[in-house]
Protein backbone atom coordinates (compact mmCIF):
# COMPACT_ATOMS: atom_id res chain seq x y z
CA UNK A 1 0.00 0.00 0.00
CA UNK A 2 1.49 3.06 -0.81
CA UNK A 3 1.53 5.99 1.99
CA UNK A 4 -0.49 7.93 -0.33
CA UNK A 5 -3.90 9.60 1.56
CA UNK A 6 -7.04 7.19 0.18
CA UNK A 7 -9.55 9.95 2.53
CA UNK A 8 -8.72 13.45 3.18
CA UNK A 9 -11.67 16.03 4.80
CA UNK A 10 -13.53 16.30 1.65
CA UNK A 11 -12.34 13.33 -0.48
CA UNK A 12 -12.36 9.65 -0.02
CA UNK A 13 -11.20 6.54 -2.51
CA UNK A 14 -13.07 4.07 -3.82
CA UNK A 15 -11.14 1.14 -2.19
CA UNK A 16 -11.37 2.80 0.96
CA UNK A 17 -15.21 2.98 0.90
CA UNK A 18 -15.60 -0.88 -0.01
CA UNK A 19 -15.88 -2.50 3.25
CA UNK A 20 -16.54 -0.14 5.54
CA UNK A 21 -19.30 -0.83 7.85
CA UNK A 22 -22.65 1.14 7.92
CA UNK A 23 -24.64 1.43 11.28
CA UNK A 24 -28.15 2.14 11.18
CA UNK A 25 -30.20 4.06 13.33
CA UNK A 26 -30.18 2.16 16.39
CA UNK A 27 -26.41 1.47 16.19
CA UNK A 28 -26.25 -1.45 15.22
CA UNK A 29 -24.13 -2.29 12.36
CA UNK A 30 -26.08 -4.07 9.39
CA UNK A 31 -23.55 -4.69 7.00
CA UNK A 32 -21.03 -3.07 4.96
CA UNK A 33 -20.65 -0.90 1.53
CA UNK A 34 -19.75 -3.96 -1.31
CA UNK A 35 -18.91 -1.03 -4.07
CA UNK A 36 -20.60 2.10 -5.16
CA UNK A 37 -22.19 2.55 -8.43
CA UNK A 38 -21.07 5.15 -10.60
CA UNK A 39 -22.93 7.14 -13.85
CA UNK A 40 -20.29 6.72 -16.38
CA UNK A 41 -20.86 10.35 -18.29
CA UNK A 42 -21.38 12.27 -15.05
CA UNK A 43 -18.72 10.56 -13.00
CA UNK A 44 -21.22 11.26 -10.18
CA UNK A 45 -21.93 7.98 -7.67
CA UNK A 46 -26.02 7.59 -7.38
CA UNK A 47 -25.64 4.36 -5.02
CA UNK A 48 -23.81 2.45 -2.58
CA UNK A 49 -24.35 -1.82 -2.34
CA UNK A 50 -24.99 -2.89 1.39
CA UNK A 51 -24.03 -6.06 1.80
CA UNK A 52 -25.75 -7.57 5.08
CA UNK A 53 -25.42 -11.23 6.58
CA UNK A 54 -22.93 -13.44 5.21
CA UNK A 55 -19.47 -12.65 4.14
CA UNK A 56 -18.48 -9.95 1.73
CA UNK A 57 -21.15 -10.92 -1.26
CA UNK A 58 -21.22 -14.77 -0.38
CA UNK A 59 -24.63 -16.03 0.41
CA UNK A 60 -26.25 -12.51 1.50
CA UNK A 61 -28.23 -10.08 0.58
CA UNK A 62 -27.45 -6.96 -1.00
CA UNK A 63 -29.04 -3.64 -0.45
CA UNK A 64 -28.95 -1.09 -2.82
CA UNK A 65 -28.73 2.89 -1.28
CA UNK A 66 -28.99 6.15 -2.58
CA UNK A 67 -25.35 7.51 -2.09
CA UNK A 68 -27.39 11.03 -0.52
CA UNK A 69 -28.72 8.04 2.70
CA UNK A 70 -25.13 7.58 4.08
CA UNK A 71 -23.79 10.10 6.34
CA UNK A 72 -19.92 9.26 7.40
CA UNK A 73 -19.78 9.40 11.20
CA UNK A 74 -16.25 9.38 12.53
CA UNK A 75 -16.88 8.47 16.16
CA UNK A 76 -17.75 4.93 14.76
CA UNK A 77 -15.60 5.03 11.53
CA UNK A 78 -18.43 4.44 9.27
CA UNK A 79 -21.53 5.15 7.80
CA UNK A 80 -24.73 5.91 9.04
CA UNK A 81 -27.89 5.55 7.06
CA UNK A 82 -31.08 6.75 9.19
CA UNK A 83 -32.94 2.69 9.39
CA UNK A 84 -33.32 0.52 11.40
CA UNK A 85 -32.16 -3.26 11.06
CA UNK A 86 -36.12 -4.18 11.31
CA UNK A 87 -36.87 -1.37 9.02
CA UNK A 88 -34.28 -2.95 6.42
CA UNK A 89 -36.36 -5.96 6.26
CA UNK A 90 -38.87 -3.57 3.91
CA UNK A 91 -36.39 -2.30 1.83
CA UNK A 92 -35.10 -3.05 -1.78
CA UNK A 93 -33.39 -5.80 -1.89
CA UNK A 94 -31.67 -8.62 -3.59
CA UNK A 95 -30.21 -12.03 -2.91
CA UNK A 96 -26.62 -13.31 -4.25
CA UNK A 97 -28.34 -16.09 -6.05
CA UNK A 98 -30.48 -13.79 -8.14
CA UNK A 99 -30.11 -10.51 -9.95
CA UNK A 100 -30.45 -6.88 -9.90
CA UNK A 101 -31.81 -4.50 -13.07
CA UNK A 102 -29.54 -1.51 -12.25
CA UNK A 103 -31.71 -0.32 -15.86
CA UNK A 104 -35.25 -0.88 -14.71
CA UNK A 105 -36.24 2.35 -13.36
CA UNK A 106 -38.27 1.02 -11.40
CA UNK A 107 -36.43 -0.58 -9.08
CA UNK A 108 -33.99 2.46 -8.41
CA UNK A 109 -37.31 4.36 -8.08
CA UNK A 110 -38.34 2.30 -5.10
CA UNK A 111 -35.02 2.51 -3.60
CA UNK A 112 -34.95 6.34 -4.15
CA UNK A 113 -38.62 6.28 -2.60
CA UNK A 114 -38.02 4.07 0.09
CA UNK A 115 -34.94 5.81 1.83
CA UNK A 116 -36.53 9.39 1.47
CA UNK A 117 -40.10 7.90 3.09
CA UNK A 118 -37.74 7.36 6.30
CA UNK A 119 -38.78 9.34 9.21
CA UNK B 1 -19.36 -13.21 -6.90
CA UNK B 2 -22.92 -12.83 -7.34
CA UNK B 3 -24.47 -12.26 -10.56
CA UNK B 4 -26.04 -8.60 -10.38
CA UNK B 5 -24.57 -6.55 -12.95
CA UNK B 6 -21.54 -4.72 -12.08
CA UNK B 7 -21.88 -2.92 -15.14
CA UNK B 8 -24.46 -1.13 -17.46
CA UNK B 9 -25.07 1.56 -20.30
CA UNK B 10 -24.85 4.09 -18.14
CA UNK B 11 -23.62 2.72 -14.61
CA UNK B 12 -20.58 1.14 -13.02
CA UNK B 13 -19.18 -0.45 -9.89
CA UNK B 14 -16.65 0.62 -8.07
CA UNK B 15 -14.99 -2.62 -7.77
CA UNK B 16 -15.53 -3.00 -11.39
CA UNK B 17 -13.42 0.16 -12.18
CA UNK B 18 -11.02 -0.67 -10.28
CA UNK B 19 -8.20 -2.93 -12.13
CA UNK B 20 -9.77 -2.12 -15.33
CA UNK B 21 -6.89 -0.97 -18.46
CA UNK B 22 -6.00 2.39 -19.45
CA UNK B 23 -4.57 2.82 -23.34
CA UNK B 24 -2.93 5.94 -24.20
CA UNK B 25 -3.19 7.65 -27.64
CA UNK B 26 -0.95 5.14 -29.44
CA UNK B 27 -3.17 2.25 -28.54
CA UNK B 28 -0.48 0.99 -26.01
CA UNK B 29 -1.21 -0.42 -22.47
CA UNK B 30 -0.21 2.77 -20.47
CA UNK B 31 -1.56 1.30 -16.67
CA UNK B 32 -4.39 0.55 -14.95
CA UNK B 33 -6.97 2.28 -12.33
CA UNK B 34 -6.39 2.04 -8.66
CA UNK B 35 -9.27 3.71 -7.35
CA UNK B 36 -11.29 6.70 -8.18
CA UNK B 37 -11.89 9.71 -5.46
CA UNK B 38 -15.09 11.01 -4.70
CA UNK B 39 -16.29 13.61 -3.02
CA UNK B 40 -17.75 13.13 0.18
CA UNK B 41 -20.54 15.74 0.08
CA UNK B 42 -21.77 15.49 -4.02
CA UNK B 43 -20.99 12.20 -4.82
CA UNK B 44 -18.96 12.90 -7.56
CA UNK B 45 -15.96 11.11 -8.96
CA UNK B 46 -13.79 13.66 -9.41
CA UNK B 47 -9.82 11.55 -10.26
CA UNK B 48 -8.95 8.49 -11.15
CA UNK B 49 -5.35 7.27 -9.81
CA UNK B 50 -4.01 5.28 -12.98
CA UNK B 51 -1.01 2.54 -11.58
CA UNK B 52 1.89 2.64 -14.10
CA UNK B 53 4.51 0.09 -14.03
CA UNK B 54 5.18 -2.15 -10.51
CA UNK B 55 2.09 -4.55 -10.17
CA UNK B 56 -0.80 -2.17 -8.62
CA UNK B 57 0.28 -0.04 -6.11
CA UNK B 58 3.72 -1.93 -5.35
CA UNK B 59 6.87 -0.02 -6.52
CA UNK B 60 4.91 1.66 -9.12
CA UNK B 61 4.01 5.46 -10.23
CA UNK B 62 0.29 6.77 -9.49
CA UNK B 63 -0.69 9.02 -11.92
CA UNK B 64 -4.22 11.24 -10.30
CA UNK B 65 -6.48 11.81 -13.70
CA UNK B 66 -9.40 13.57 -14.15
CA UNK B 67 -12.38 11.83 -14.39
CA UNK B 68 -13.54 13.29 -17.39
CA UNK B 69 -10.22 12.49 -18.89
CA UNK B 70 -11.46 8.70 -19.53
CA UNK B 71 -13.29 7.58 -22.32
CA UNK B 72 -14.34 4.28 -22.82
CA UNK B 73 -14.08 2.03 -25.44
CA UNK B 74 -15.76 -1.22 -25.57
CA UNK B 75 -13.73 -2.27 -28.26
CA UNK B 76 -10.58 -2.74 -26.00
CA UNK B 77 -12.60 -3.23 -23.01
CA UNK B 78 -10.81 0.02 -20.87
CA UNK B 79 -10.58 3.47 -20.85
CA UNK B 80 -8.55 5.51 -23.03
CA UNK B 81 -7.25 9.02 -22.29
CA UNK B 82 -5.63 11.45 -24.95
CA UNK B 83 -1.97 11.05 -23.94
CA UNK B 84 0.72 9.02 -25.29
CA UNK B 85 2.90 6.97 -22.32
CA UNK B 86 5.82 9.58 -23.67
CA UNK B 87 3.63 12.35 -22.52
CA UNK B 88 2.82 10.61 -19.28
CA UNK B 89 6.62 11.46 -17.98
CA UNK B 90 5.64 14.73 -17.99
CA UNK B 91 1.94 14.48 -15.99
CA UNK B 92 1.59 15.21 -12.24
CA UNK B 93 2.48 11.83 -10.32
CA UNK B 94 3.47 10.16 -7.42
CA UNK B 95 5.94 7.40 -6.13
CA UNK B 96 5.13 4.58 -4.41
CA UNK B 97 7.32 5.45 -1.65
CA UNK B 98 5.79 9.26 -1.47
CA UNK B 99 3.10 11.20 -0.61
CA UNK B 100 0.19 13.03 -2.33
CA UNK B 101 -1.58 15.19 -1.16
CA UNK B 102 -5.13 15.91 -2.15
CA UNK B 103 -6.09 18.83 0.07
CA UNK B 104 -3.38 20.27 -1.97
CA UNK B 105 -5.29 22.91 -4.52
CA UNK B 106 -1.85 23.64 -6.15
CA UNK B 107 -1.54 19.62 -6.90
CA UNK B 108 -5.13 18.87 -8.20
CA UNK B 109 -5.33 22.28 -10.44
CA UNK B 110 -1.89 21.21 -11.87
CA UNK B 111 -3.78 17.83 -12.40
CA UNK B 112 -6.80 19.74 -14.49
CA UNK B 113 -4.49 21.92 -15.74
CA UNK B 114 -2.34 18.78 -17.93
CA UNK B 115 -4.90 17.08 -19.51
CA UNK B 116 -7.02 20.04 -20.05
CA UNK B 117 -3.69 21.21 -21.95
CA UNK B 118 -3.51 17.74 -24.01
CA UNK B 119 -4.56 18.13 -27.68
Amino acid sequence: MAKEARETGTLIGSDKVEGTAVYGRDNEKIGEIERVMIEKTSGRVSYAVLGFGGFLGIGNDHYPLPWNSLKYDTDVGGYRVGVTEEQLNGAPRYASASSWDWTDRGRTKAVDDYYAGLT
